[in-house]
């Protein structure tokens, strides 16, 4: 497929600018971006499945519902997540859309709110009026974007592509936030893609949750799912191409183009994994159907057991056969296969006289690919992940709520 | 209710030996036990519900099937699973009933057998063989055997009770191993509960399963769930009360002790948790039915973010209602109450001025108690488990496979 990487981030496509500032929220670091696009966009959001849903993503639902689909802005914080809130978090997330509106000129209910960090304590609304005065945007501002949506992460993750969209070049952007609290279906991840396609409204939202399956759903670094994740996409037009829907020529090179980024973005919020000193790569093959291969891919990455040995470079297969085990997928031991990067450790249920040092030296890193083969059917999935260290527990136990 | 506790752990009930032995299949320490009853016994099981399943649970599964639930003997051994050793290791599993057979007198069929240590290495029959020669047995050899079947533990795990059955005198005994990949249906966990009251088979097998939920699939430590686990009951009726029933009038009675013993083992685990400094009870009511009730307590109680902030005494409320949020249970945060210890941090979704040292530290431990109240209908449930630690990720890294 014909799709080239270009600089820029979020502001790589035409018409978007991007901007972040300080304004006191966190201790250190910009705390406030702004997204922006110069003309209104076609929006598609996928939200965290927690019943426990922060304030942002019940406007932001609200907002999606009254325009139809369509947005303009993004305002992003870090350092409180508006979570856990009550009916003044959800004003305070409404005030942060009519605050964007009226500073960068259009309605409040085409600005769509995101925020990540401390659950439970009220939005600090002065500094945020204040922090949305001072922000400044440009064309060139989609890193200082991916910077200010930062929390734990070590470093900014972001992606953009340039795609040919049937004789004009077209092109997509992404940047997101993410590295504890990462699981299927989704942890303290926020993600946002923008794109100068003209895309129809029921095919980005499509699109959007076919590539989300195929990258956010398929990350886990530790299991727990939290209450503000959020992907959102957005596509204003500028490209000039003719609208992309299901049926036209371009749907495919779009789906593409947006599962390239969002897979990209995925990948790199396992790399950031909280701790993590690995990426792992699992690939499942041989499931009885695409859902079971899903799950066992996802079950062998979230194992506390797997990561514990990717971490000590053991090549404990038993751990990874044990995870496919508990599932939910069929698993059948006498037939199996479990390669360790290019080292078979078993075939066809047969523990295999495998060089133990070979073995272990694939699983130093810093990539790591566990692969099994249930040889029972035609299903696939890859799920990544990362390694289990004592550097997670210090983070996560000496985090400050 | 009417019991006590007494001495002897598995031993205790009248008519049972026990007997541990050291034969090589790990370094140090026994590894080779036997449990015995003097007469048959009536006995039921439930086994782990991964799909990889070792050879001794196929075996024992046969056994229970040709003899109608009925028992004689227990042989364990630790440092050596025997799972992912296909036929041969099926095979190795029935040469094991059948030498304790032969040596103590009774059908190979009436011999239970399990194992516990590492995945996918043959047993060396060698060594087991030697080891059922050498093996001596012993009416308070209780305590022996509850060291015998240790594997990661750090101390064995034991109770026994006397409870009145109808004028005559009952008496319950448990032994368990686990420390790590503990998980609701069950981590890798042997379980050996021994009775001399006289149970039915029918209401034996009920029994266990009810006390199995209430206990061993209540205890989370690490998320995964072995191809090992085991709880077996044997009920020798040596105690001479009128055989129990579910219509019976000793039914409660029974089930009492059954669940007592279970509950105090499933604890000993979490307690025990491999790396744990502290124990955590998790108590869940309000959920609108029991089933959303446990889903809540277990999913807060293995929630790695919560189990961390146990460990930084971090009283992180969020965490734990976003555990409940992703559970699976319906939660509306803004009714909610979140307690730790006897300190209210939530009460009906408003966030309380609560005393930060106080409450940091009730999860100073060792025991260490969270409660949520949902305040959605009359479901409750009970979980255990253990912080997560810097020497939990040490330890599953470093063990050698």
């Amino acid at each position: 497929m014909a799709y080239h990487e270009i600089r820029g981030g979020v502001t790589a496509p035409r018409g978007f600018l991007a901007g972040a500032t300080y304004c006191g929220i966190k201790t250190g670091g910009h705390d406030l971006t702004v997204l922006l696009s110069e003309v209104p966009c076609t929006a598609a959001a996928v939200f965290t499945l927690n019943k426990v849903q922060a304030a942002p993503i019940a406007v932001d639902r609200r907002h999606l519902a009254a325009t139809g689909g369509r947005a303009r802005a993004v305002v992003v914080n870090s350092g409180n997540a508006n979570a856990c809130t009550g009916e003044q978090g959800e004003r305070d997330a409404e005030e942060m859309a009519r605050l964007v509106g009226a500073r960068f000129g259009c309605p409040a209910a085409e600005v769509q709110v995101a925020s990540t960090g401390v659950i439970g304590v009220p939005m600090p609304m002065a500094k945020v009026r204040a922090g949305v005065e001072q922000i400044a945007l440009s064309a060139d501002g989609g890193h200082a974007a991916a910077l200010g949506i930062m929390t734990t992460d070590t470093r900014p993750k972001e992606i953009s592509l340039a795609f040919d969209a049937g004789g004009v070049e077209a092109r997509i952007g992404g940047m997101c936030k993410g590295s504890g609290m990462i699981h299927p279906n989704m942890g303290t991840m926020l993600a946002f893609v923008t794109s100068d396609a003209a895309v129809a409204p029921a095919f980005l939202a499509a699109a959007l949750g076919r590539a989300a399956d195929r990258s956010f759903n398929m990350v886990t670094v530790d299991g727990d799912t939290s209450t503000n994740d959020t992907a959102l996409v957005l596509a204003n037009g500028l490209a000039g191409n003719a609208p992309i829907d299901e049926h036209s020529p371009l749907a495919a090179a779009f789906q593409e183009a947006l599962d390239v980024v969002m897979m990209h973005l995925a990948k790199e919020i396992a790399r950031d994994g909280e701790g993590a000193s690995k990426f792992v790569e699992v690939r499942v093959r041989g499931a009885r159907s695409q859902h079971e291969a899903r799950l066992a891919a996802r079950a062998i990455a979230g194992s506390s057991l797997v990561k514990a040995a990717v971490y000590g470079a053991d090549p404990n297969w038993g751990r990874i056969l044990c995870a496919a085990g508990y599932s939910g997928a069929e698993v059948d031991a006498s037939v199996a296969d479990v390669t360790v990067g290019e080292i078979p450790l078993m075939r066809r249920g047969e523990i295999l006289r495998f060089d133990r040092a070979a073995a272990s030296a694939a699983l130093r890193g810093p990539d790591v690919l566990l692969g099994v083969d249930l040889h029972l059917g035609d299903g696939e999935a890859v799920a990544w992940g990362c390694d289990l260290t004592e550097q997670y527990v210090k983070i996560n136990a000496e985090y400050t709520t």
